[in-house]
């Protein structure tokens, strides 16, 4: 097991009406932003909770946070923080709203020009950002319980990541209840996600990490577990909290610790976002087998052992059994309705893989991946596989 | 899966070689008071590794807490405390020490008479206590990393439990190296003192909180697999690791979050542990086994899962994988050389059980364990089963 240090501070609010607590959470005191997204809490019932609990606060609201979320718009929130002197946010949304406002606590107490935090990837230490809280509304990116954030400045075409252990929100409270009124396709996003953040932090070398294995193949069980009762119409709420807490558990920090990790899927999957505008979480189904196949003797004993512990794979050698996981990992993301091949998506997929080479060149991606498996020519050969 | 709330801000650095990391982590303007054991920190090299990383600061040193932290050594403690105005303690040792130091962190800024904070129950609310931190030297209570604690006092034959959020230690470091000196015996009990307390958390009902159930499982599989390597005479750094690691998830709150909890057996065990002056783990390893056949309708379908997941068991009825995975964990416990009846413990047993309803009523505990199922008689009826 290698050396680790890990400081979760986040408190988690989980459960059926728990929104109404954060009254309890933030001081009277506190002048308050409350930032969202495209307004579907305005419809889903979020929003008048949100209204009921913070009845007596002094508050502001800023809505219309996009997806990956941009600069140019968060500027605009900045703004309205310095002007009304903002002393708390509140993040009502999913991974985009609250990596936004991460970066707005960063940014508030920033002296300098704002993209610098990003451009010099500057840290934010404990205590230094401006303080914020959670009510996420889509389980998916775990932005809930990390510190880490991901923001895009279409401008000039960078989608740039930040943190720092300044960067937890205070609380995050998790109402599984808010899924009901997710659509299908955005479920299914979300555990391709949240399994895929999973196997990027698990599907690497043996370890001698058992505990930390055995924790990331509990969640990747478990989403396979409660994966066809959330795609089913009726909302069933055990699945839905087994859905949400799986999703915070996968990328808390705690399945990392002691580990190596690979990202490749990752690196790889924001090229086909930027190129295609293809969903995020359906640019990792793209690209996890074929990773997984063309990086096959790096990783097949961990291949192996995915697929006897997380989906009772007994027979073969540990090459078959490698291959019969990978062959389960795809037929999962596809009992999800998500298509596995790039060439399902678009039909100009015709030298993507080129593309990808130079953008990996471009951005100085020369060995990324587990002990930097993945050069420029791979993450190419990788994507011409995903055809 | 039930409405919970969880929040662990204690920072844990894990690994070879990290216990000088304690100067990087407290300031230098803090007045320490370092505290421990019966001093095997000074011949295991604990203490000069403490002594190194503390070279430059201004501090003081109270050893000689026994194990079940007495009352009457730590008001001593307690006494340095304010005539040397301490504004920081570092607690070097195990789950004793660790507990006294969280009691003296809550008595140091508590006005009244301190056994009172004990009595009452006074929780020590956040930023309330007198900061502390810790250098874990013995796995198995998960006191580094939660905010209970329990305190004897010979003089009126007491032992009770405190804590309160503010309780957490702010940072606790997880050497691995410092089992390599710890006799076969004890590594036995954490062992098995981990292995029951996560069973406390788990060996309830069937419950919806599908990850919860496999993060529990997951560190029962640990401890089961490094178990036998621990027991051997060569040292195993990973064994060793994946020990300390599952022995603070054990207990740090995460594995009962949404699910209800047992304890009984705790409950039980503490009457043999003041009785015989049996080891507390060893009364663990007594009573569960009695307890889960005394309870077997309550228990049956999850001790049937604990079976089929946790030991592979995968024929016959519930109520057969159910007994069949007692016997495994009867035998778990033996592989240890723990003896799981009484009379191998004593000749004098005959009584005990009707001195424990006594105690039981005495105490006013009458419904423990999960929804109350152990009345006095119940417990009566588990330790005539344990003889």
């Amino acid at each position: 097991m290698l050396n680790f240090e890990f400081k979760n501070p986040t408190k988690i609010i989980f459960g059926k009406g728990e929104i109404s607590k954060i009254s309890r959470e933030i001081p009277k005191t506190e002048k308050i932003l409350v930032l969202y997204g495209g307004g579907s809490i305005k419809t889903n019932g979020v929003y008048d909770q949100v209204k009921a609990a913070l009845e007596g606060y002094n508050w502001e609201e800023f809505g219309g946070i996009p997806a990956n979320p941009e600069y140019e718009v968060l500027l605009e929130a900045l703004k309205i923080i310095k002007e009304k002197n903002i002393t708390y946010m509140l993040a009502v949304g999913g991974g985009s709203v609250i990596d936004g406002v991460k970066f707005l606590s960063a940014a508030a107490n920033y002296e300098g020009e704002p993209w610098d935090i990003l451009k010099n990837g500057i840290r934010t230490e404990e205590g230094k950002g401006l303080p914020f809280a959670s009510v996420l509304t889509l389980p998916a990116t775990g932005s809930e319980m990390n510190s880490g954030a991901v923001i895009s400045r279409r401008e000039i075409g960078q989608k740039l990541g930040m943190g720092g252990p300044g960067l937890f929100p205070q609380f995050s409270i998790l109402d599984p209840e808010v899924i009901r009124s997710i659509p299908k396709k955005q479920i299914a996003n979300g555990i391709t996600d949240a399994y895929t953040h999973v196997l990027e932090q698990y599907m690497t070398v043996k370890t001698s990490a058992t505990l930390q294995d055995r924790f990331a193949e509990s969640i990747l069980q478990t989403l396979q577990e409660i994966a066809p009762k959330m795609m089913e119409e009726e909302f069933d709420y055990d699945s839905a909290a087994n859905f949400m807490w799986s999703c915070t558990m996968a990328l808390n920090g705690l399945i990392q610790k002691g580990v190596i990790s690979d990202w490749a899927i990752h690196g790889i999957g924001h090229e086909l976002t930027a190129q295609f505008g293809i969903d995020h979480a359906r640019t990792l189904a793209i690209i996890a087998p074929s990773h997984y196949r063309y990086n096959f003797e790096a990783k097949k004993e961990k291949l192996a052992q995915y697929a006897e512990r997380v989906w009772n794979v007994t027979e073969g050698t540990t090459e078959e059994k490698a291959l019969k996981g990978i062959e389960k990992m795809e037929a999962f993301f596809q009992s999800l309705g998500i298509k596995t091949k790039l060439s399902e998506y678009t039909e100009d997929y015709q030298g993507t893989a080129e593309k990808i080479q130079e953008a990996f060149i471009a951005r100085n991606w020369l060995a990324i991946g587990e002990k930097g498996i993945v050069k420029p020519e791979d993450a190419k050969k990788i994507v011409e596989m995903a055809y």
